[in-house]
């Protein structure tokens, strides 16, 4: 009898990861916890997909609905995606009241990409060194970490992404000035290749940077620059959308800056695979007019009940503020933890998207830090890694999470930094 | 207050199409009905996506429990893509053995083309003139009814598709070899341009196409001429998979030819966002070396158990014995009507995938297929139009399609065509 691993080995492929170095084996989930096969129970700090806490009753309910009175696609009239279409962009400003909507976040920046260039007439696009915005062809060509299938085209540039212990430009004063540097000079060879700028394409948060600490403004002399050279800004707000940040429902707005194109993804519909773009309507009939593009799965009626049933719970249950002052209070106990651990180099993060950057001896602990998040799970806490090295500890949990849960998080991240640290 | 058409226009841009010059607006679905927002009810003779029947409770009860269980990704082990692997991996031969699970056709077809290259390394990619096969960036380069954003790239070829009524090469029985003739020139232009050939991408069914009559053995030299150059085959299986042809689960077989790539999509979870690539262990493991691909909602466990539920709910209603029973008797229905309509040039197709070609005056009757597809919608019946000029009435109904739904369709063909024709 092959054992889960071994089937999934020969189903799913050999490179098909797992998270730990003994993978979890999963069968339930609530609110802020995942249980095993064998019972065990785990305080989930990692999964934001699962936005408003594992299987909402409200979100199951929406589905089950749905799913039992009519499941179809988008060239039927249907109330349900106007409904939604209307609540979310009332959650946007400057006229970014358009939406299409797809299946993944992948989807949504493949489209966004020929949004830009439909708009521009240009093929150009500028993202960072150290950056993932899905799995397309098209999208994959902007991974640092993965090299897309057939090498990268010469249509990218990838510039230096900000970065706390490491900044651009040397300094973390300096970052901006350096960034936009970057950028400019980006924007010149795209110009020089004949490619011309057509997109800049940023998470807002630059989560998988390792969400360096940056100010409102940072992005603005490089958003200056790209708009002067004809380009649109594209905001993938995959990550820090939907309220996780706290102060604001958006990225953008935190950072004040006002994106053309925005991507929605992971939690849209806590685990429906639900995603969008939000655009002005000049851009979205632009596109339209370039591309007669439809999605057979997007916008349907169990997607767009799904989703809405999320963006209700984050009102009702007050998340976005949830996630504020429970990111601040996790946060500080986190930098508590300082005094008692020399390896955490920096402490960072808003909301409920935090972290602990690792350094040993003058260098990245990138060893610790995998220990650390295998640490972290036998005691029965989940999270994971993230960064240009890998050793940040990375904390990004469904914005139910409590002061309660916090407490657990800190004590066990303090135990497992004694015990492997 | 504006109506639905308005705020639909308004949210989703104004070039979002709907079927039908009176667009239908939908509040539920049963089986093989649907009901609009007045309590008017239409037999579905169209939709390919809710394949077991529209809202089939085992498949909303699939949905329903496992969503308020747990509902996560394949970085965590989980039981229900494992067994959906093996229950869906046993339907086919050849060591198409291997899944990976994405969330619509497109992604699917967006990461066959990449283990075409990744296998062959090489970036040539041949498929017919008339088809579509999604709508991302790199997929829609295969696309000849809808301009992909800035223009075709010089690595695809077109080669004119089979035809009932215009054959390629000028008659039916010459047409594989024709049609061959095309593909070996294609390989030519390829080698010459320096792409050589990554793959030939075909719906085995010709659907788009508007399903040609075809036989066994129509491709073999096609596909022979590719392999020696090279490349390999995907069986792009989204419309005539799932066992819709009645005679065999897939379209492949009933042709007789083993793909080394199959993607499936829209019937595969009855409208739940589900969609996969099956392949061979060696190509998956191929693709997975060359770009480590991770799809956060494919696979999750609530689409594994709504695709489980899909695939029990064909064998125990024996719905591919259905779909060539009643397609059967539908065909034989549908051409005892040629005797009254002298517009009726050509009647076709197998198992619940059938269609009637319109011509007036020698020449395609584009004006009155269109009339038709909305003369039959305020009947009471929907289908719509597919080929070449839009002249062919296309039947796709779900799978639960039985003789009594056949008749009525036949009757209100009848019926309509002496009201339009």
């Amino acid at each position: 009898m092959p054992t889960a691993l071994e089937r999934r080995a020969r189903l799913l492929g050999p490179q098909m990861t797992t998270f730990y170095q003994d993978p979890l084996h999963v069968v339930r989930g609530e609110g802020v916890w995942l249980w095993d096969k064998d019972g065990r129970r785990y305080l989930d700090c990692y999964n934001n997909v699962p936005h408003v806490g594992h299987c909402h009753p409200r979100v199951v309910e929406a589905i089950s609905h749905q799913a039992g009175t009519l499941n179809t696609h988008t060239r039927y009239v249907h109330d349900l995606i106007l409904d939604y279409g209307e609540a979310l962009t009332a959650k946007f400003s400057h006229d970014l009241s358009s939406l299409l909507m797809v299946c993944s976040g992948s989807e949504a920046n493949d489209v966004a990409l020929r949004m830009a260039q439909a708009m521009t007439g240009k093929t150009g696009i500028i993202g960072t060194d150290n950056t993932y915005h899905g799995n397309t062809a098209a999208v994959s060509q902007l991974n640092s970490s993965k090299v897309p299938v057939g090498g990268y085209q010469d249509h990218v540039r990838q510039v230096p992404a900000p970065d706390n212990m490491a900044p651009v430009g040397g300094t973390r004063e300096g970052q901006a000035e350096a960034f936009a540097k970057g950028v400019e000079a980006a924007i010149a060879e795209l110009e020089a290749n004949g490619h011309g700028v057509s997109a800049m394409i940023l998470c807002p948060y630059f989560a998988n940077e390792g969400f360096p600490t940056i100010e409102a403004g940072f992005l603005d002399r490089a958003i200056a620059a790209v708009r002067r050279a004809g380009g649109v800004i594209i905001a993938d707000e995959v990550q820090p959308g939907f309220g996780r940040i706290g102060s604001h429902w958006w990225g953008h707005e935190r950072l004040g800056f006002e994106p053309d194109i925005v991507t929605l993804g992971k939690p849209m519909a806590n685990g429906h695979p639900v995603a969008a773009v939000v655009t002005r309507p000049e851009i979205l009939a632009t596109f339209q007019d370039a591309f007669k593009y439809f999605n057979t799965f997007g916008g349907n009626p169990v997607s767009a009940a799904a989703a809405m049933a999320v963006l209700q719970v984050i009102e009702d249950e007050a998340l976005v503020a949830n996630a504020q002052s429970v990111g601040d209070y996790a946060l500080s106990s986190v930098n508590d933890l300082k005094g008692n651990h020399d390896v955490i180099a920096d402490v960072r993060g808003v909301g409920l998207f935090f972290g602990v950057e690792l350094w040993r001896d003058g260098k990245p602990a990138t060893d610790l830090c995998a220990a650390m998040v295998d640490e972290m799970r036998d005691r029965g806490v989940l999270l994971h890694s993230v960064g240009r090295y890998e050793n940040t500890l990375k904390v990004r949990p469904p914005c139910v999470f409590s002061q309660d849960n916090a407490d657990l998080l800190v004590q066990v991240m303090d135990d497992a930094l004694r015990a492997v640290g």
